[in-house]
């Protein structure tokens, strides 16, 4: 993922203006590292399939981590999680003031389909990207996700809402990353699969998150922690063995789902797996 | 304009969940009014050139829309304007809460592009759309002109750093639509011509609503007024007078522009910047 960080550092937004701080609240979040989960799987797809294009991957992978990134420094805001800490620095807000990260989170909001727009693929590729991002990414996707997250702070949901909460907040956006890497080296006939196994990583990764949430302080973690639990965490919901134990469940499931694939993608995803399960979000 | 609200009701934002209000705050600016000047001037465009294009251009003229409400939607925030009142109705805050209102946004930003992706154009135009929409609705757009505006709001700024605030904040997303329109009817050759003159409409625009809103009270404005007073705005930094001299100054351009333009074209713009010249702006 070095490489993909080189691309990243040298596509940061660009906004110059007599506004001392406003480029740099674009780009703050994007450079303080985060562990590029979603790029990680569309360039495994990529990888797997067509080597030859993972340099015009990376700008579909670099639009994904701005939707991600975007989604991060609005949940971060007061009104939300109103954390001080994320990927190991002050959240934007801290750093400037609360106008700055709404705007920063709006632009990069927008930007992700500014880049794609711009990426050098067929026009029917990237229109295809940028319908899979926006349908995963917003209204009825992360957005929905965020939004019942919210609102249910401090009412006790039921399991199988606590999963459609998570499939939206974290699971679709997942799984774009993985059909938008289908889309690029034109296997739309794995998009479907690549998607619902997006949806099951995604869980896995969101108990996972919430497990380490409450064995993890904020040092380890990089960001604010125990912010969860008085929300409809898995271990609020399950206690903490039995949110293990779905932990468990799942992930054999995505280990049969992965044996399922082609040997090269499983080649190429399972770096990405092995690396990112088991640790935490960012 | 009545055919466009019929497909605006018809297109509104869906998410069923058993989110109480979710659904519902998506769509509450969107239904709530406004006078819809961005998409009147984009479907201008394109009856001049390609009446038959009309009801494909509706779904551009919804994403300009939707992008233009979300952003009305967080300029209202406590953090930025504190608004209680927007196209005549309380502001989503108000009417739910600030968590409410942020998502709504973010999601109406979002499905602006999800809108162009399934448009019923080639998807050369779909790409043009985008990249036209993201490129003035974005960093180095709207959000720029907004975030010049909140930061800048107790310094007084020069009036070139005035005019910038509001090409970016006004100017951009009007210049869009006119450019968007272009593109729609394979007017290529039109885009720039008419996007700088969006962007001069734009600033007219801004320089009426500063009037405006100095002699206008809330009822008659539709939403919280007085709210500029304290900021860069043309009436604070030229005084009452010398505002009305830019505005017809800037007035006469628009006029002599206009009637450079093709006669169809002068037709089918010429009831809209009447009907929105000197009055409001939502």
């Amino acid at each position: 993922m070095e490489q993909f960080e080189t691309f990243l550092g040298s596509h940061l937004p660009s906004a110059p203006s007599f506004h001392p701080h406003y480029e740099n609240s674009l780009r703050q979040m994007l450079i303080g590292g985060g562990k590029r989960f979603r790029p990680a799987l569309l360039l495994g797809v990529v990888r797997a399939y067509n080597p030859l294009l993972i340099q015009s991957a990376y700008h579909a992978a670099l639009a994904i981590e701005l939707l991600h990134t975007y989604s991060l420094i609005h949940d971060d805001l007061p009104a939300m999680d109103n954390a001080d800490l994320r990927r190991g620095i002050p959240t934007l807000h801290k750093t400037y003031d609360e106008v700055s990260a709404i705007l920063a989170g709006d632009a990069l909001n927008t930007y992700a389909f500014e880049v794609l727009s711009n990426a050098p693929f067929a026009d029917r590729v990237i229109v295809k990207l940028i319908r899979s991002l926006a349908h995963n990414g917003g209204a009825e996707g992360m957005v929905l996700g965020q939004a019942i997250d919210c609102h249910f702070e401090n009412f006790r949901l039921e399991l199988d809402q606590v999963k459609m909460l998570h499939i939206h907040k974290t699971g679709k956006l997942i799984a774009a990353a993985l059909q938008m890497g289908a889309f690029i080296v034109g296997r739309d006939d794995m998009a479907q699969e690549l998607y619902d196994f997006g949806i099951d990583l995604g869980l896995l990764f969101q108990i996972q998150d919430d497990i380490l949430d409450v064995t993890q302080n904020e040092i380890q973690a990089g960001k604010t922690t125990n912010n969860d639990q008085a929300k409809n965490s898995f271990v609020t919901l399950l206690g903490f063995e039995r949110a293990m134990e779905e932990a468990n469940i799942l992930a054999d499931k995505i280990n049969r789902q992965m044996t399922s694939f082609d040997e090269n993608l499983q080649r190429e995803l399972s770096p990405t797996l092995n690396h990112y399960i088991n640790r935490h979000k960012d």
